[in-house]
């Protein structure tokens, strides 16, 4: 099967360089990878599609592999894409929907990029990989490891939710918890990266990671029959969500199979805990200064410095969307209403964009008959520290007192 | 859209019961959904397949629905089939599958039975459910009862995961813990039915989650292109997904989809700490008998007494299958194995299977090329007590110990 990468692209000054080797960064900053999308657009028919399974390789003609034999798959990819009348409703909105993206390997959205960052790093030979994760990163990277049979390093601040911590472990990971935040384990990755061996594997900092993200794009195109939402709410850290669906919107657009020009106003949702996109999109900033004391629940977005902090706010703008930031201590009652009104297992990221439509809608920003997406990029299963909430006793050798139970 | 189903048929002594009323069970024992196969068999062609969504609605010639708009659904089905080429090697088996059902909503395979069980008490007009549960069936309850906007009540003993406690509590169900066991909650149930107009959700006292659960075996037949594997490992607690299993073969041979007559022999596992469906397969009985101080850390196989125990039995014999219990101590290993030589997030139902396997495998019970699947009926994730594992800790205030990191 043919590969249809031309090259890879700085994103800071748009150089050029070689797709066929292990590449990392361009001075400090993330790479594109780039397509030859007339040829995509010549021999990739969405019929194709039809008989293909429902993984996010079923797009493989605008992903970075050459043969499907070199493929690291738990079969991630087409979560759910659920309508949510009565949540919409209270929110004042007739066209809601959550992509459930608790519904991958592992639990959670980052099984796209670590699918395609792990297939590729395995394609190249790398027998060790490393990153710093104060989330579902961590566990990913250890799952696509185990699968491909690479060795897995993570390193994650000590105020890491529990079970993220646990399923490196379990899934084989070196894993170590420092007493600092994610950047000193960042550090810790860069200072070791060659005494080490490892291939680094933070956010943006190889190219393929994106490229698995971007199929959230793909798979909602295809899910809406090619007519993009008007509006997407993206829980923000790293933000390579966000920056990947931009590009996919792109490519579909470049390949003629859009059903119009139409594409979404990206939102990035941030927490005020920790909310430096935010404050750089408000400042009229296209980079981003380090937040100071970040604290959140939502620990997928408790990311102080983004690498990719331009092309988020790049994608933002063009797209004519909006950063916001909402506040921390409603975190959890907007997990409660999502949970409670349409069953969805909604974590304190996706939460904080139920919050934030609460705000844009009121505001007018959306508009009642907009369709609406927000992602859940995880199961709240996950976060044990922010759903815990203890459920009424019954003593059995008590009589069973129903007036109390019909009163609960 | 047509519906396909005739009648129910008492599963203790064949009596008919009319499908268009809310049924239970009939002596206290459950009741099977019968279908007009020939006429299923005339219109449902495997091509009807190809275009639709990838969930278990995609079978609904087969499903208990008559309108699709009656349908209550968070995305559920088309759970990844994994081939595990490492695992299986250690085990002595080269055609060893996974199916990883942790990647249903609610990161369990309960959601396959409460889908159709909710999605019919809802078409029924009930608006209150109630159930006992000790692991993950309560918030597969919570979250489709939220769904549909029933009210759900979830009784579970107080040593129930705490996960699964607080996803039922942040899903809006009315959640308690008793200080008892399993079946001390389904007591209360009973008791409040009248009082507190309940429709009792418990495992096969209903009808329809078996329906759900059948789709398990709908497709894995569909996944290995209609020839069905040789071995299918279970975790039993319940049974319900056996017997749902072994009923989808049976109605799929009706129909004339199997490649051939060849039906798996059907294993069901259990912890020696809970095995009363293995000790009455080995004294050759067809009801079994409570097992006493049921203990283990796989929830979902705590159960003491199945009302559907001869159903289970049945399948099993009539597949030239068996019953196995496992060492309660061995769980937690084998779930590291699986999940550190695979990726795939073993829960510790599903790593008792591959206990299982070591013993099946060593006996030369399975063949070393007999194509054999695992189901993994839930994220190991949702399991803290059983993956605590502590990382090793990097105090940043002193240099990195590169030594001691590469030793690890």
């Amino acid at each position: 099967m043919a590969c249809y990468v031309t090259h890879l692209e700085s994103a800071i000054d748009g150089t050029h360089l070689a797709a066929g080797e292990l590449q990392t960064m361009h001075k400090d900053r993330p790479l594109w990878v780039r397509y030859d999308l007339e040829a995509v657009a010549s021999t990739f028919k969405k019929e194709m599609l039809l008989g293909r399974e429902p993984t996010l390789w079923r797009y493989r003609e605008l992903l970075p592999i050459a043969d499907d034999q070199q493929i690291i798959s738990l079969g991630e990819g087409m979560s759910p894409l659920l309508a949510c009348t009565r949540l919409g409703k209270q929110l004042g909105l007739s066209d809601l929907w959550i992509k459930d993206e608790s519904q991958l390997p592992t639990g959670s959205f980052k099984s796209r990029g670590m699918a395609l960052a792990i297939t590729m790093a395995h394609g190249f030979g790398v027998k060790r990989v490393a990153l710093p994760s104060a989330g579902n990163a961590g566990g990913a990277a250890a799952a696509y490891g185990a699968r491909a049979g690479i060795e897995a390093y993570v390193f994650m601040p000590a105020d890491t939710p529990m079970i993220n911590q646990y399923e490196c472990v379990m899934g084989g990971a070196k894993t170590f918890v420092a007493n600092g935040l994610i950047n000193d384990c960042g550090r810790i990755v860069r200072e070791g990266k060659e005494r080490m061996g490892w291939f680094d594997l933070s956010t943006l900092k190889e190219p393929y990671r994106i490229e698995g993200k971007k199929t959230m794009g793909l798979e909602l195109a295809e899910q809406f029959d090619w007519q993009l939402p008007d509006v997407i709410l993206y829980p923000t850290g790293g933000g390579t969500g966000l920056i990947g669906m931009w590009k996919a919107f792109n490519e579909l657009r470049a390949i003629g199979w859009l059903a119009s020009d139409k594409r979404p106003r990206m939102v990035a949702v941030q927490s005020e805990g920790c909310c430096p996109i935010v404050t750089a999109f408000e400042k009229g900033d296209r980079f981003a200064e380090l937040h100071q004391n970040a604290a959140t629940i939502a620990s997928g977005i408790r990311v102080p410095a983004a690498v990719g902090d331009f092309m988020i706010l790049d994608a933002i703008r063009e797209s004519g969307g909006c950063a916001i930031a909402v506040e921390e201590s409603k975190i959890r009652n907007w997990m409660r209403t999502a949970m409670s009104q349409e069953g969805i297992a909604v974590c304190p990221e996706a939460a904080a964009c139920v919050g934030a439509i609460e705000k844009l809608s009121a505001s007018g920003w959306i508009k009642p008959n907009e369709r609406t997406v927000i992602f859940n990029t995880g199961g709240a299963q996950k976060y044990v520290e922010a759903i815990r909430s203890d459920p009424r006793r019954i003593d059995l050798g008590q009589p069973v007192d129903w007036d109390w139970i019909e009163d609960v």
